[in-house]
């Protein structure tokens, strides 16, 4: 398992160009030689239980993102709908330690995991689909997780080992944002017994597209494939119906005007009534995640737009599949998974 | 300094509810444990150097958010903008290690630190805007930063006791989303050194709001004041000439009619053009961040809508307060600069 750990794991912090840089003694302040210095050498026992329990699991896919709040645990939740829609067997697995959002956009709200004599039950959404995540383990909603790296590392491991997801077609693993102490976890965790790959989403922001870029680098360093890369909130799409107009005046005073303003539409320019009213939410003018993936060759899995029903919908735990409103992104997602499950390992797409 | 440190940081692994639950040896996955079992006694030395760096500091707010992606950066990057608008001496502080934003919403992409004998010199957007991130210390942007907590916290501690910022009005903290080892940390240090307080900042969503729940129990926790909360992404507020049309054929196939649209606007509803046209994106009908803020006595400073062109100025690292397309963003966020800046410790707003 050591080459499961990234090269730099074990490097100092990097600091500004000085006199000493290089040197051995040039970061006295890391912390990490310490703990480095006191962990325990030789292969972690805990591997081989986890092999055991994810034998009986076929497809494992990691669903990452660089930055927070592009939608990944709305499309983690949304894939894990999809494939229980055709009768996988799902498991979905939210190892957000400090923002679980799983449980909400799962309908899950306020259950509770068990034990029995096979491990920590998962939470059943239908019997297809079973879920577990630190949301369903916390006193009080409101409470927050104050834990440092090792204590989540800890945790994630027992969500591996475990848990008795019995046999599974398709495990989704919902991540936080970022590179740190539960990637690295679940990269070394998961690589050990066989994992298919990440799924990376992104908005199309350049800020976002810089962030998605060290997570390709991260999956490229610890050796998991790249399934692709999804766009998320591409521009949002909706009816006349959907908008709001107001007016404001020289004073600054504003006066909801839409009732009068869809009347005159009407009235004067029906045709407007049945188009798609389409705006750019974040500029995607250099290219978006599309010709970031050309660039670092990886698949590109699709755009889906920015639909306030869709969000609606993972708020209320509920399948877009399943909701007329969310037509648009519905549709966007479905070619995605459709692609997913179309991937073969020995191929490609 | 032990108070600062919140009071379950210790605690084991949460578990499903078993017979041995609340046992010492309930949670033997935990690696805690060990980590606690070789941690130091005693204060930590770095305390006083970072006390001696914090001695030249007026004012130091702390910028998190529970989830991610709700707009922190911009908001920080905007906030120490308008600051140094009016003349204050800023800097702003990025601990987002693995997602460092900061240097691209400065327009600091590229930029390298230097050292010199009074410490790490900060990069300087104008003579009264220096800036520090982990960003500027990579070798390649793509680069990922794959460190677990312990070289997190040490980064963040060099932060604080190694920079040279001189005599500042206000240093402002990007945080990471979450309640983990950066937030840990920097509230361990700063509060040793006194820091005003906490702007936390969500959008409508209740997935975001959530999070932010757990943000403030961590701050009541860590004993950060809070100063307020600010609601980003407020829905969309445009005008008909933002907007793209589309007409979409019975065959699926979509057809761009944008042109002809906005010239029957103008022929038979020429008020459409003056009117502001405005959409929900997330949904705020279980009344957002003002009622969240109500119910838990937290102070509420005001509501910042989504604005492509705020977006658009980020992403090229410029100020929105010169920018005239950005209006209805910049005088949402300089009303709520302004009720930071009125703010008293000892009689509030």
């Amino acid at each position: 398992m050591e080459d499961a750990i990234p090269e730099n794991a074990n490097e100092h912090c990097p600091g500004p160009k000085s006199e000493s840089a290089g040197k051995e003694d040039a970061c006295e302040g890391c912390p990490n030689q310490k703990i480095c210095a006191t962990a325990p050498k030789g292969p972690d026992p805990a591997l081989v239980e986890i092999a055991d329990r994810m034998a009986t699991v076929k497809h494992k896919i990691l669903i990452l993102s660089g930055k927070g709040g592009v939608g990944k645990s709305t499309f983690s939740a949304q894939l894990s709908f999809a494939l229980a829609g055709v009768d996988y067997d799902v498991g979905l697995l939210d190892i957000d330690i400090c923002g679980p959002s799983i449980p909400k956009m799962l309908g899950l709200e306020g259950q509770e995991i068990h034990q029995s004599n096979l491990g920590w039950s998962p939470v059943y959404v239908e019997s297809n689909l079973g879920v577990m995540s630190i949301g369903f383990m916390l006193p009080h909603p409101d409470e927050a997780v104050i834990w440092r790296g090792p204590r989540k590392d800890g945790l994630i491991k027992q969500f591996l080992k475990d848990v008795y997801w019995g046999e599974l077609d398709y495990l989704v693993v919902d991540a936080p944002p970022g590179t740190s102490d539960e990637h690295i976890s679940i990269a070394q965790y998961l690589k050990a017994t066989g994992v298919d790959g990440a799924v990376i989403v992104t908005t199309p922001q350049e800020v976002s597209l810089i962030d998605v870029r060290k997570e390709i680098s991260f999956c490229k360093k610890v050796g998991i494939p790249i399934l692709g890369v999804v766009e998320n909130m591409s521009g949002i799409e909706q009816t006349i119906l959907d908008l709001r107009f107001k007016k404001v005046r020289e004073s600054g005073e504003e006066e909801d005007v839409t009732e009068e303003t869809l009347e005159c539409i009407r009235k004067n320019a029906p045709d407007l009534m049945s188009l798609v009213v389409c705006s750019e939410l974040f500029d995607s003018s250099q290219g978006g995640a599309m010709k970031m993936c050309k660039d670092m060759q990886v698949p590109f899995l699709g755009k889906v737009p920015m639909d306030p029903h869709l969000c609606k919908a993972a708020e209320e735990g509920r399948s877009c599949f399943s909701d007329t409103k969310c037509s648009a992104s519905a549709a966007a997602l479905q070619k995605i998974v459709n692609k997913l499950l179309a991937f073969d390992h020995s191929n490609g797409y």
